[in-house]
């Protein structure tokens, strides 16, 4: 398995403690989450009907606001990991290239699948490419591009995926709000905003005939019973989004102010994490590590760390005393 | 989608009713489900870690009684149908051979991926072809073959998939407790003897070059949190795994006399569905549809119908009036 966040058991291997005594804010998940609505038996029990899955679906793109005349399609997933695996086997393997650094399961889904991978670091360099592979923010250093930046690129490649993962603090930068281009694939992860990125759900938003390909390739039933349930409630709450938006906004500053008290360096971030520059970033986690806070660092930059933010206010002191006593 | 069974939604726009007055009978869905633990939070908010995935794996292989010495993995995925997804892509497309008939995603999920799929109704026919698969016990006929016939089948096809979905009730039958071949998966479906198959939790079993193989094609957190603690629970619980197998058997017993009286002779079955020969299946499902009770018809088999185990004793009764209505 790839190096990624929310690998608090390895945290606990290397430095011990109980997983309830560790503050985990190796990930982007909102550790404030959505409050699991009751859950019908039937959710458990039946094959989650295609009218249920449907509803969803269309829960979803209220949510994200896709005009309701857009001819596009969706696809519910278990997580938009899900999408990350399959979208590579919609086409004959050819050149892809990702913008990175970024999310390193792109790269690793499109390898197995066959495609020569290249990393750009220049929006300019993904045209010409068979497949090019972005996230809009980007995951760690929150990068983002203008819809009508993007619009252009995907004139000028085979296909163009744009995963929003992390969109849901930003809805002006998505995809979903505009006109859909016939060689553009959007994702959606639920899980991160809402927090709840146990129950596996995301989503692909496309033409129709590349939904349907990729229908056929994850097959019928590939999302849970629960995570149905879940996410239809949890994305009809419009209201809960709002507030849930603006408590990131506010608290993203209350994380950087601690973070330039201790002498990081901004280094991009979204609503659900932050990028710090620190003068040696393993050093850092480690000393996190010792009052049982778990951070993501980069085995490609040495000064980067990364923090998704606290949940409880007790948490969140527990990291102001971290960070003063680094 | 194709035809399955679990379709009540369609029942409903058919013949009319509330979800709440059906019946559904028309999957092998065992209708008393293992009682749902209660779930941690942890279940719902964060990534499964890897060390509960293999937890899972682990309590799975000493439920299906996999001897200890053998050197075979097993993979957690969402449903013996994300195996079924998934296989065909483990080696470039050639000759695959169905046992028919049978479950129709085999032939859809191969087709998909390139493969040239050809039906066959004896199990010597299989051999030969570059992937082989059937279902043991199969649905919808119940037909099942001894494990030695299947290992002298696996020395002659190039690789061989045998699902035991339905193999809960027939421990003996199974692949798993022997010494594992080099070219044999074996399928297995947590959701339909457990009752729960709207969490979407299945395994792969076989060799760990393969098994590697298909860990890459499914990606990190196939299986959801909820999915995890229920399996780990509900595969640690031998005791109603053996209280379950006993009732079935009584329970088969007792749906059959019922068909019996209705005039309707038994064409196969398990321990969670019975398949009957009835002189108009068509009519026959329709009439039970009138007292609210679905159930699967094949569009390439006029006489058969199959029925799941009714839940509760109210519902037996239902089926029992219902029968004798015919």
């Amino acid at each position: 398995m790839r190096d990624h966040g929310g690998d608090l058991d390895q945290a606990i291997r290397r430095h011990g403690g109980e997983m309830a005594e560790w503050i985990d804010l190796s990930t982007g998940i909102n550790r404030r989450p959505y409050p699991v609505p009751p859950l019908p038996d039937s959710a458990f029990r039946a094959l989650p009907t295609r009218a249920e899955t449907a509803e969803l679906e269309n829960v979803a793109r209220a949510a994200w606001a896709v005009p309701e005349s857009e001819p596009s399609e969706t696809l519910a997933l278990a997580g938009a990991q899900a999408a990350i695996q399959a979208i590579p086997r919609l086409a004959p393997p050819g050149e892809a290239r990702v913008l990175g650094p970024t999310y390193n399961e792109y790269a690793g889904a499109l390898g197995t699948a066959g495609w020569v991978v290249t990393e750009v670091s220049a929006l300019e360099d993904l045209a010409g490419a068979d497949l090019a592979i972005l996230a809009n923010p980007n995951n760690p250093d929150g990068a983002s591009h203008r819809p009508a930046a993007l619009e252009r690129l995907a004139a000028s490649v085979g296909r163009l995926v744009v995963d929003e993962s992390f969109g849901d603090t930003c809805p002006d930068l998505s995809l979903l709000r505009r006109p859909a281009a016939a060689n553009v694939l959007v994702l959606r992860s639920f899980g991160k905003f809402h927090g709840l990125a146990g129950i596996r759900l995301g989503f692909v938003t496309g033409p129709a005939t590349e939904i349907a390909a990729l229908r056929a390739i994850a097959g019928p039933w590939p999302v849970s019973g629960p995570a149905i349930a879940i996410g239809r409630a949890a994305l009809a709450d419009h209201g809960w989004s709002e507030a849930t938006r603006a408590r990131l906004g506010t608290e993203t500053e209350r994380i950087d102010a601690l973070a330039r008290s201790a002498g990081w360096g901004l280094a991009g971030g979204t609503g659900l994490f932050r990028l710090y520059a620190t003068p040696d970033a393993a050093e850092a986690r480690r000393l996190l590590a010792e009052r049982r806070i778990w951070s993501r660092i980069f085995p490609w930059h040495p000064r980067w760390i990364r923090l998704g933010l606290p949940g409880t206010e007790a948490e969140w002191e527990r990291l102001d005393r971290a960070l003063r006593a680094l």
